[in-house]
């Protein structure tokens, strides 16, 4: 809970977007593991901003420095993983407007709610979506632990401002179909209408949402701890850990909630020694287990808060209705850097429950 | 995680659909709580099947019995509660069969691979529904506490296969509305609708899905814990351990994925001394913390898995291909069934972030 | 925390003295299990009361009822196992004074203060010793499953009124040397003049204190997880939760303060191909880390405070001092039924750490 | 659990003694604290090291550099604050010989059996004494926020190489009779011995330990949750993640197992309008609860075990014996620096159960 996600494998996320640093500290490693950064750097800039016209305009060499959690040979020691990412780019000033008149759907006022007015304004404090950093860093590592393990973690942008990229197969997605330039999605249309879309947005001075979806394959029947601890509970977590997702669901869904029984359950066939479903409505996971068939998660995002229109709001040192025009650098669309934001907090929820594989775990 | 839920107030559930009880134990309830057990039997009564030509024959007196946590007047002492449910209806029989030839759409398979086989296979063991008695015995005591705090949860049937309910305000819902009779819906010609597309579903030997939508009014803002403990990410938690859920979403949820932030940004109001908002397209909830509007979550259930047509499965004993009928007594929908359900997930979730509001949060 | 112990290995207790049952939900057992009842019968002898002249006449049954958690071959199954024990032979009036008056030495106050006077003081609520029991029970399976991995947990009386039992060897402890019948002791001797001191503290209408010791050995090297989850931290957290425990050592203990670096220190030598040390001053952890020296632990209990003489109190109602003489059956010593409850907190701790030794802990 | 300590103040430790840098991050610190820095050096400062001849030469700057959790006024946001401290001055070729042949008396064979030889060997790594100066930094700000709610937390040296202290009245402790230069003891005598017997070890290549003794006072009455999560479970868990404790014991302690229960039972008494007792052989907690009166607690540290003298070990790379003299700077006791130390676990465990004083903890 709070900052902290997992159970073997612990993510603590700490920083705000002007603090003068952001972070992580990450427990449970497995010791030995040697990350390769430059495939952390280069997950990493999958969600960096200022890449494009697409996106906000700072930008973050968000190169990370650990500090702990590694022997003298670069391989992790079994203590916890401390990494850094330094805050240097910040225009605070661009903030002070906001202290009295939060910014509509921003944490602006709850935050002021919470802590009584001490939160950290600037920059959106600890609810900026710089936060994400942090996490992807962390799921760089995890990415790299599962794939060693056989498992695959990637996902692509399912719509953006209702423009759908074409349907997957879930029982056997082409993983290598999704682009790696521009948009990844695998319909290079869809993708360039989603681009048109978010500059169409920027342009009114307004924002536009859409959805993720992510896939894992590769990964064994049976993981999951209960009714509270399954595996669809632990990726929602940590999904809504991901500033502005509003909705999360598996495999078919809210769509599920239309279907009949007899077209919505997988039948079970065997693949030479295994067992696996002919669909994969269920996402790959029943009861909370997973079936061993790919893992299938949708994350919806709103559109950005932050927009350049007049907007109404109040002073909340006078008690009493107040106008808000928000200055500062904004996305119009945060979906295309949050694929990777996905991506990682995926692979954190799916190799700590890894983990929790034990040898003891069967007895008899 | 696992079988227990919440930080504060500890909500641990037990039991299989067969085995001789099931039953909840709750830490963290405030001293001198003196629940209203007819509140609560009527309360769970909501859920007990049997009760129409829409749910399943299984009859359950599924009257609690508390064991422990109480002191001789009936208050609560500090101490944990344990509450007992009786399994006495119980046709262990009707299951053999499965043991081999794992269910389509049910943990089984699951089960099974997570256990090496010595899942108990007997009604669905603990995937069954039947382990949400105990939660809503919990989520019962959960609504009496809240409700002396000014907080009122309520759900509705959203929609059932396809077929949607009257939408409601999100910022003003009029709970009283919901129909306390039949399906608890506000448009009783889509309730009648909704009827009639179960019992076809029956006739068919099939089943349907549906949503639920949940309202929990009253509520402070300034609730939530932090990146991972904010309250969509435990409410979405809660939720995806009720059987059948394959999805959650807050607010404009999924929808607000098509939206532009002009639209979907909530503009801030006063309301007298109150900081209110004009929309609640957020669904309650501004950087995982309340924003003091009502909080709104949808969750989608699968169609019941459980369905009387033949089916294509596997031996798990021969490792082949089989085909599978299946036996027994079932929900075609559980939807309605689920309403209460909901409702005592979200209760719960609430009243243990309620329960984390400190004299000390904040400091000068 | 609360009334929830460990991590992977998850034991609830539950009750109060005089609710009508107590008991315990374990989650985390390994599947495929099948507890030797027999086993588990004869271990909570060991702690029942009435046994003999040295302990209280209250007389229980405590036969545990499991109620879940078994599949119908009586094998875990993975889902939690929940165990019953009836409180049948309760006599709550002798308590109805001790409302208003708190009796030194015990959670009377305490609990009220806690509570604003909602604690259940009969026969000491949820502080009574009798919550030992379906520790005792949990333990019980937990023994059985150390034992199958060639982990053996041992406990003997160290002391009591100060009359010590003979020392033991830590490195190499030869635990069939405890006794088995009358007080678990070495040196028959001493337990002898145990017993007479116990006795003469009962004619005085008073009571003694002592310590237990308990070893752990065949435990694997490299058990622990960091600052705070080192395996001291965590037996000293489950045995502090024993009534009456109010200090807890490992290896020399506190005697280690006296010592040198040049004693303490244990040297360490080859045994074939295995580490060991000489000596085992250190008590089996070195670091928060097994040796896989056997693990010593001691445990400190004071004197049963509930006594027939008469204490100097307060009126909790009247605000004024009062005198106070206490009714009711009491022992005039833990100690003897304490020892299998410290067995019973070590192999629970024990073997939660042991379950999180994982597959893939190190990697490379 | 593991480098993570609390509940609702949650204090992570990170770093080890040759990684670039160690720290900590502190999640729930109450918003709108405005840390007093200047306190914080001079509390860090009573366990730095190289102030005497008393202790190891190396010296350390230690200055905790804040980096997140303070909004722009300097006060605490509602965000993780995290603080960090450089690792100048190490030598690392120190410590190259012991990666082979372990150091009797320290984590080097424990941390080797646990991540199969990729421990940081450096210094200690994760388990040297260098980890508790982010320990204290982060007690250093619970001392501050406990003192504005009149609590103090003040410790002592209790002995030395088995000499004593003078005795302190554990039900009104004259907290200002320590000293506050040299040692902290109340007998200065004691003290001058004390130091004596530090320096004769150091000129035989030797070490001694001792006993820190900590008060708590002011505390109110109620604090405790339950069988696992009383004060004295959580002081203890967290007292023996302090390198080299081997021990810990509440009021009489182990010396209460000597006691009758006539002696050792605290009479209550009124004091105007407050419950006090007349003695405080409980150390301020009965069933696990504060009484309100002093929380007295020891901890017993063994000798430093790395001595200047020539060792019996193993080399791990050819599983054979193997003599070792160890090298690099070490103190010949760290108890004296262990004081601060053993406050600052205090101070934070007793702030995390504060935290859990509940507005709504007590219904009716």
């Amino acid at each position: 809970m709070s900052n902290t996600l997992g159970n073997k494998l612990r993510v603590t996320i700490f920083g705000q977007s002007h603090s003068p640093m952001i972070g992580t500290v990450i427990e449970g490693l497995p010791a030995g593991f040697a990350p390769d950064m430059e495939a952390v750097q280069s997950f990493m800039a999958r969600r960096a901003p200022g890449a494009s016209a697409l996106s906000t305009s700072r930008k973050e060499a968000d190169i990370p420095n650990i500090v702990s959690g590694l022997n003298e040979r670069g391989e992790t020691c079994g203590a916890p993983l401390c990494a850094l990412i330094e805050n240097a780019n910040t225009r605070s000033q661009d903030y002070d407007a906001l202290r009295d008149v939060p910014r509509p759907g921003h944490a602006d006022f709850t935050a002021w709610a919470q802590t009584a007015g001490h939160n950290d304004i600037r920059g959106g404090g600890q609810f900026s979506g710089r936060l994400t950093a942090p996490l992807c860093f962390a799921g760089a590592l995890a990415l790299q632990l599962l794939e060693a393990r056989g498992v695959r973690v990637r996902a692509r942008v399912r719509s953006i401002a209702g423009i759908g990229d074409a349907p997957m197969d879930f029982a056997r997605p082409d993983l290598d179909a999704i682009s790696n330039g521009g948009l990844p999605c695998v319909d290079a249309d869809a993708a360039g209408r989603m681009g048109e879309a978010i500059l169409a947005a920027k342009a009114d001075g307004d924002s536009v949402g859409g959805v993720v979806e992510c896939f894992a394959t590769g990964l064994p029947a049976g993981l999951g701890d209960g009714m509270f601890g399954g595996v669809e509970n632990r990726v929602a977590q940590a999904l809504f850990g991901i500033p502005a997702v509003k909705g999360v669901e598996f495999g078919a869904g809210f769509e599920a909630a239309n279907m009949r029984g007899s077209q919505h359950n997988d039948a079970f066939r065997m693949d030479g020694q295994r067992v696996v479903t002919e669909t994969n409505f269920a996402g790959g996971a029943l009861g909370g287990i997973t079936t061993g068939m790919p893992l299938v998660v949708r994350a919806a995002f709103k559109p950005t808060p932050s927009i350049a229109r007049a907007q109404r709001s109040v002073s909340l040192s006078q008690g009493e209705n107040a106008e808000l025009t928000v200055q500062g650098r904004h996305d119009p669309c945060v979906v295309p850097r949050a694929v990777p934001v996905v991506e990682a907090a995926v692979a954190l929820t799916l190799l700590d429950m890894m983990m929790e594989l034990l040898e003891m775990k069967n007895d008899g």
